[in-house]
């Protein structure tokens, strides 16, 4: 059965969120947890897990969602690996991971390294995650560079957008591979047979763009890998789910990624804004929750559970920093079933 | 007394859209305009707003803010040029710049190269704009690189960004020279001392994301031209309004603001769906609409009227292809803004 290592330590909300997410998903999935990290720390948490049960909550309009679930930890298969180092989110990942040998992010890729866990679940520091995972899994054979890879929501269904971040700038042929991959997962996991590819651009037609976009197109146009290429994407379309697979390179992937997550959050504040701004509005405002709560349901970052590293050997899900219990326990849900369905398996055998 | 040159034929609701915002911005701000394009079909239009009036129509869950506006266009100031050809979207806007030297962007632009103008508000094809302006007005003095700037809505003032699109691949200097332009603009025409200016980025720190934004933030912090350089601004960042002024190269540029684009309208229409879903939710949609008004007018980018095309010897406004009649009236209020406050002499000066 897969085994989810989990970083306890990483994130904003860390040890409480994670551990809570963990032990929530333990639940939910009936998935075996490895949680690394101060093991009187994640002892206490547990116990008191035990006790209190996990609080979902929900900010602002969605208060009212809030709920209280109960949990029996002793009857989840959790282990724990105790890592007596913490990388924090300001330190400069390579360094803190060469001086650091012990601690929870390391400690949780060796874990899938050695064997005893099938994947990592890591909320803290993304470079440190990204390092520690490229450092102790090792890339994929013939992938040049692993890149972030982000599900997102549309009008119809989700998408897929990478490099979301991993790599700054790109070559068309890290592009090209990116393709690869993202065609791979999204085959495997959602289960679509020939996933759509679009290449992020500033126009539709071929010559659009600079160099980097401008070449590989010409590489996907061409391409004899099965890759289901269907032209440049522009930013606007990206939430039509006409695409299935998106492609940029990081620098490009990570603008554009906080730029949603900003663009939304705004225009999500503002409504908030407008439903407290007198009793009438908040008469309204009560009125148009259970509507509010299923758009808020379908756009919700923490549904998609974090972001996978696709390239290394070993499942790597790297959740948001500020991750709550429940976004920790959708990546745990992500992070299972990029293990089941063999997604590296499947994309190391196109380079063997 | 500024005159507003205006493609007529330009964007996609041309000649019905722009001709009638043309008329209500030369109603509303006492403008005179110079309407560019075919004579016979302009007096068609004209003579059909004197008749009908102008239909103020926003779609969807707004269909209620749709109101008629009556002009009488024989006591305006309303100038026809006539230009036999046009530009279409999907030509090469170089070469059709070259043949189609009678087109009506052509003239518009001429129309201020030759005085009869003091700006230029065109629709259509973006590139077929910004190739007449440069070849036909010239780069401002010691400016490397024209670039578009828009202005966008933030949770407290606006900010604007650029370059949106003009130049795929950016210089360190040309970026430098964006900052330069941006903070001009703001300064001048939102009346705000020492604008804060901020490079885009991937990460907050000195060192963050590629060559370019690493080059650009060491002349910004070292600058000696009174920019207030504030450090680099992250994408989730841009709508908090904590800075005004915002660099990038065009291709980054072009994506972020087509991604607000899609974001902001799927969202929109999540609302929408969710307010149609039953006959509940209708009721409950109907209630909310007056806050949805609000919302809607604070976030529309037809408000803004348009970018800027900023780095030319006249000013220079390009409206949204889809632009509609009030989208273009905006675009007039821009232009005028402009041009009243003299930003081009006041950057011009600096490179004196």
């Amino acid at each position: 059965m897969v085994r989810i290592a989990i970083d306890a330590m990483g994130g904003d909300n860390a040890p409480r969120a994670v551990v809570e997410g963990a032990v929530w998903a333990a639940q939910d999935y009936n998935v075996p947890i490895e949680l690394v990290g101060k093991e009187d720390i994640i002892k206490e948490e547990l116990a008191r897990i035990q006790r209190e049960g996990i609080h979902h909550r929900r900010g602002g309009l969605l208060k009212f969602l809030n709920q209280n679930i109960k949990i029996d930890t002793s009857k989840l298969d959790i282990k724990i690996t105790h890592a007596q180092e913490v990388i924090e989110m300001d330190e400069a990942p390579a360094q803190a991971i060469r001086k650091k040998r012990k601690s929870s992010i390391v400690l949780a890729v060796q874990a899938v390294a050695q064997g005893s866990s099938d994947a990592v679940v890591a909320a803290g520091s993304t470079g440190a995650a990204m390092g520690s995972a490229l450092f102790g899994l090792g890339r994929l054979n013939g992938i040049e560079r692993p890149a972030i890879a982000v599900v997102l929501p549309t009008m119809k269904k989700p998408f897929m957008f990478l490099d979301a971040g991993a790599n700054a700038s790109c070559t068309p042929e890290m592009l090209y591979q990116f393709a690869i991959m993202g065609s791979t997962y999204y085959k495997n996991v959602f289960k679509v047979e020939n996933p759509r590819v679009g290449v992020l651009n500033i126009g539709e037609e071929a010559g659009k763009g600079n160099e980097l976009v401008q070449n590989v197109y010409k590489m996907l146009d061409e391409n004899t890998d099965g890759i289901n290429f269907i032209g440049n994407i522009e930013g606007k379309e990206l939430f039509h789910g006409d695409c299935d697979i998106v492609v940029c390179e990081g620098f490009v992937g990570n603008v554009a990624l906080k730029i949603i997550e900003g663009s939304t959050t705004m225009l999500l504040n503002l409504v908030k804004q407008e439903f407290m701004s007198d009793v009438l509005a908040q008469i309204v405002g009560l009125l148009a929750k259970p509507f509010m709560k299923r758009i808020y349901k379908r756009i919700n970052y923490e549904e998609f559970g974090g972001a996978l590293l696709l390239g290394v050997k070993g499942v790597t899900v790297i959740s948001h920093g500020r991750s709550s219990n429940y976004a920790i326990k959708n990546a745990v849900r992500v992070a299972k079933e990029a293990v089941e369905t063999e997604v590296n398996r499947k994309i190391a055998e196109i380079y063997q």
